[in-house]
């Protein structure tokens, strides 16, 4: 099978070709940019030496035609044109926004212009989501933030553990917020100092928690999000906790998270008293996760890293890509971080 | 007047010595250590150019007599047997634990072992905690955390803003672990990465900002607090988040908040919008906030930064020393952080 | 006396600021910025508190007029126009590079375009050149590589230890490269990696050591300068190494070197052992030294370290304009640094 | 075929243990270690999920044997009396210095103690180094410094371009000087810091670097070798140079660069005009090179970028395993790096 990839000059894209080289199933086909078409990848991305000499092309329909299945890492707004240049016997799985939403009045109110539709999401993690994307020839990979969410929350609130009253704190390395180069993501900015942004109940990610969450808890899941940016590339590092329902015990919510991850081949549950670091996951398609009850203030706190750019965007995209492809999910993907 | 320094090898001692190098009416007098001792500061703290060749004593009340003050920067239960030394007519400043807490539950539940006491809390920006420091004679220094955390919430408490349920996720950098050589804190290990630690209500500084914080809310404040260790040497980020009592507007708490800080030397709300980055306050003993509500979840949310061992410890003892040697609060401490 | 900082956005008008808010003998005045005129200075430097409402005017004759020192961080070819604005009873400091060089040619090769012209050269510490800085009614600020290369050097080839062909390995954090976002300075990109750039013989910096060490030297000095980006916000860790003068012995070396920074109140000699580290002078207008006799390779090496932004430029402004001024030299400068 | 690692525990062990996670051709056999003995392998290296419930056996013959090969990343001195209790029929591949050198006063001068001896030298890009690698049943695997520098020099000194007399300033991580917990390791020390350690002549690996190129150079090659310790985890990016010959010209230069890499499957000369990066092979066997002649100062300069624990250590390791196995050299090592 072939692959393009659309965007191939950003993070997304470059995690997608970094994963694709190792992948034995899928060959890397044409890869193509805007304002970069005609330059080799080696120039944006020289960490991948297989790569170096591809050139960039236009993002056309007729460069993305011919393809099994095709990878868009474009700006919020461009996926619904390009996608409506390839056929159903395309598969098309973006990673951008446009496409995960189902209300449109959250797309509305948290990203403004008309609502381009919703396409199967992206999550076989979460119940319910793995058996339609094996037919599916559209996906929309979720958003960073809310793989991270959706994955430390989901068995909280399936068991009926949790209080649909949820806030969630996540630091994320700077590779999240893309290449564009803007003063506040200068390393001489970044280095040695965390901030918080888009706090207060307006970052977009909000609206796509609260929709993985609502219906497992069976009432809607108010979260409250605070994004950190932390000094580090790579990593979302996510403190999630909600208020534990009357009687839950500390066996009762580890054995919950146990048969959770049980038959997950990306979920890991940490040992009890070991909890995650981002570097756990460096590089890998795993999510790291460990929650405990706070008993003192009567709540669930889960925690979850995983990367951003893998398991949070490029490892989550091919990992759907898989089972719509009919290859087993974990083809290609790494289970082991890079570390130290 | 003249300070002695007990335990000037570690993190702590340092800032001290850093800030004092600066106060114009104190002078650095007695420098001692444990397993240190005998050796010159500059194989400690080479950055402190003009204390280089000082060489460090042994902690002990020869050393440590003939002060005005003295700062104890030495690990938890160690502090009381060297303050008994030490007559009445010296100003004795804590910076560890042992004389935080009026509770001697939560000391024993938090810490384990005897409580030794409580000495006048330094923390003056805390409504009806400026006054008795002035006359104080001992001064226990707040914790990192609870410093960042009372300077967020306390003006939302004490205005009846918001419910006396508090989350706090805080990330700090590694010189809040301290000096002591463990694997965990290698610079290949957290550089690159973050972790969080103490999860799930057993960080030892829950029950302060308790403390601190349920005399102003008139109920027992719940805090659910997650320490994340951040790839930084400095700084805490703390974004604390309560329900908003029924009613709240956001310009109410914008005016709250407005008030609380406009005394205040040391506190720095920042413009609307801009949010607080620990690069704003490293080396300074300034705290910048911000906060807001968040009218879909329902909460305010407060986020603070401050650099730990500035604000959060030598900093911190220094305004409250200054306060008890009857100097004006600023003397001697910066306002401007050390950016980029 | 009173101060204007023309370029007050960029990170050298930045630690401009934050120096000279302690600095008990200038005040500061205008602040003027191109495309950021007519913001607050918090929208620049967060971390400059007690400036944080100051509005940036437009850099021309007239908002800096009437002030004694006009400090210029400017782009490069940006300094005479704004400098002949000014008259003589003005002192004008120019951190830029167009006044630096002596040679024409060697500008053109290295910058291109016509030659400004030549101002006393503002590095104190190399002999012959502290006198006519305090005379000086213009200064050129040295780059902040030839600042730390120079100053390990000097010593050296002023007492003919050293074969004048002299190998510069540097590393530097990345607020060198100034506030102008770029790709490759993104955060993403710096953290946890380190790159070679303008290697070769081609960086600008090359034909300014020269220049310092070849008087010196009594012989042209040829320089081989490899420049490296560090992942790090501030400083410079230069490694400098030329063959020695046949019978150099290991005490001739240390002695020569002790008695160089004898009288300085910003060099500092480490102890036998202790090598340069940056985090040493982070915020300081020291550099801290320590030489080495390599006895099996023949060679002199000499490491230094300098934080870029301060005593590379913003310190080292401040040090040449007080002698300029009559005021002590070392008037408001800090000796020590920010660490951890 | 089987693999044991002895000393699984430290950073060396763990990258063997990443790399053979993907190797088709070797399993993972018994993990070894010293005072970790009995505990399991995720308490130590969190990141290789798939192995987190290994529990580490203590090093001995017995648990050792019975493997086709066995990796020792053991502290320097201990190899020879583990390997000594394995048969010729294992291959033993030490990843200490041990065995490295041929001169043993060389060995005693740098490392002290008595010399053991010498092994085949596990890099098989230094010219009739291969097919020793092919037939050995034991292999001393370089150190990271000396792989860095001898595959950024060997083809200029094996073509005669370059005269004996090599200056070399390399920035590691901090990986490289291990796990075990020393003060200035620690996080708060490295991050935001560069400084230079063992220089003047006294590092380990400066005789080493010597016995590769000299042979190549036809003349002992002095070398001047000053290691920086980077605020990052992994990488060395390696600056080395050296005069170059009478009348060599930019063109020979490339020209010979280009073929002596051209059939090496872990090296890379990067385009010109693009120098290394350390992130372009982190976690890749890969070495990035760049070569420029400095015609003004008179000098070859190559920069050449590694990951210190990949190629540097564990990837050479296996790369000459392969060899001397019977498979495919490149069998299971990473071309590409992960970034950003």
């Amino acid at each position: 099978m072939r692959a393009a990839i659309a965007g191939a000059s950003g993070y997304a894209g470059g995690e997608i070709l970094r994963l694709l080289l190792s992948h034995p199933e899928i060959e890397i086909g044409a890869l193509t940019a805007a304002s970069s078409a005609g330059s080799p990848l080696g120039a944006h991305h020289p960490h991948l030496a297989p790569l170096a000499d591809r050139v960039l092309l236009d993002t056309t329909p007729g460069t993305l035609a011919g393809h099994d299945v095709v990878f868009l890492a474009l700006p919020h707004g461009q996926s619904a044109a390009v996608a409506a240049g390839l056929g159903d016997g395309t598969l098309v799985v973006d990673c951008g926004a446009d496409f995960r939403l189902a209300d449109p009045a959250a797309w509305e109110h948290f990203y403004g212009g008309a609502h381009a539709g919703t396409w199967p999401y992206g999550l076989p993690e979460l119940p319910g989501h793995r058996d339609p994307l094996r037919t599916a020839t559209r996906i929309a990979v979720p958003g960073c933030y809310p793989t991270a969410v959706t994955l430390a929350m989901f068995p909280a609130f399936a068991a009926g553990l949790a209080e649909p009253d949820l806030v969630v704190v996540a630091a994320s390395g700077t590779s999240g917020a893309g290449r564009s180069p803007k003063p506040n993501l200068l390393g001489s900015e970044v280095m040695g100092s965390a901030t918080a942004y888009a706090a207060g109940g307006v970052h977009r990610h909000t609206p796509e928690m609260e929709q993985n969450l609502s219906p497992l808890a069976g009432a809607p899941v108010r979260v409250s999000f605070t994004p950190v940016l932390a000094p580090m590339s790579r990593g979302i590092l996510a403190t999630c906790t909600a208020p534990a329902k009357p009687g839950v015990t500390p066996r009762e919510l580890r054995e919950t998270y146990e048969a959770a991850v049980k038959d997950e081949p990306f979920l890991r549950l940490l040992p009890e008293g070991q909890w995650p670091a981002t570097s756990m996951t460096l590089g890998a398609n795993t999510a790291a996760l460990q929650v405990a009850l706070d008993e003192r203030a009567g709540r669930v706190v889960a925690v979850v890293a995983i990367d951003n750019l893998t398991k949070g965007t490029a490892g989550g995209a091919i990992q759907s890509a898989n089972l719509a492809l009919g290859l087993p999910e974990e083809t290609g993907l790494p289970l082991n971080g890079v570390a130290p």
